[in-house]
């Protein structure tokens, strides 16, 4: 079996590939930057865009995509905001697939500065799957476990920046940040590190900078 | 490609199936239960295995098998609490195979009554591999939000149980349960839910005693 599964498996990330490849095009011709947003269910990533739609407003325009494997519950949080938004729905899909992002680029509206793309809940498998984003962004949230970057380190390795999320939950955890900052810079000494709320906003501008720094 | 991928796909669903398959008979003969825990990476699994060590001392023999990506952290705690475990390092699998925890179960010790197996920390592909269980288990955290019975339907469909874990941190969340509960029992009506806190306790004793209920 092995034989033949490998030129199938090799076809289907061809083609994975070339989407990728034309999404790059695409942004590079816009000038546009796309971020990956990517961490657990429930790791804060959609309450993080709600909290950058505020902080963000009037210095980057940014459009969402939005992937789930069920319900569009997430493009509507985000387009009360007054945020542009399209949802992909996966159905048993674990990712976001390259071909859908760049199916949805057609219906972005016009004069964008930057996408952000917030991935299927899971630490795992979206970290696999170029979309042809400017770079990853992991999002842990401390109520995750300090552990995980070590348990989980293929998406931490990847990472363009990382997102430490929900810090306002940490005087009720059993969570040791020193530990948790030690394990994420044993896989990743490299990508910028923010520690912040979106309930309370502490640590969010530092993000919503360095995001509007990457303005091409 | 698509007609060349049907048999390829097939023949690899047909040995996790035969592994699986395998699997249920050798429970069979043994008279053993094994109970399959899913959910997201930080849902509280491994604590509480840990927290069921105690709760089930003397009534329940018990074996774990433990999935991570990477590292034998999860094994390493459930043993510092005196039970046999198992670690399956999966690398960059998102769920545990089958034909993994077939092979897992010769190294068991002799004399369980039950066999608990921790899955890869992932709400979505664990849930579409059979590796022989008697039953999933889904494990939800309060800190994901209520919402992702509806945003992640598969497991919780499947689910013979369904766990909501780390209820000490409502307090400090906003979190409706009562909306959490619609969204379960709208996924799946039957499933026994079971609300608890592996770090106070409060509401562990149900789930040990349905656990315990199980024993052939």
């Amino acid at each position: 079996m092995s034989t033949a599964q490998i030129p199938i498996h090799r076809a289907v990330m061809d083609d994975s590939l070339r989407k990728a490849t034309a999404t790059r095009a695409w942004l590079a011709e816009r000038r546009l930057k796309m971020f990956n947003f990517i961490g657990s269910p429930g790791a804060g990533k959609t309450a993080l865009l709600e909290a950058l739609a505020d902080a963000l407003a009037g210095r980057l325009k940014f459009a969402v995509i939005e992937g789930d494997c069920a319900t569009a519950r997430d493009a509507e949080r985000v387009a009360a905001r007054g945020i542009s938004a399209i949802q992909i729905v996966t159905g048993e899909g674990c990712h976001l697939p390259a071909a859908a992002v760049h199916q949805a680029l057609a219906d972005l509206p016009d004069g964008m500065e930057c996408i952000l793309v917030e991935n299927v809940g899971n630490l795992v498998c979206p970290a696999a799957f170029d979309i042809g984003e400017t770079a990853k962004i992991a999002v842990l949230s401390v109520t995750e476990g300090e552990d995980k970057p070590l348990k989980y380190p293929g998406l931490f390795r990847k990472a363009g920046a990382i997102v430490l999320s929900k810090t306002d939950l940490l005087p009720h955890l059993r969570f040791n940040l020193d530990t948790c900052r030690q394990a994420i810079r044993q896989i990743n000494s490299a990508a910028p590190l923010f520690e912040l709320s979106a309930k309370t906003g502490a640590g969010l501008p530092a993000l919503a900078d360095w995001l509007a720094q990457q303005k091409s």
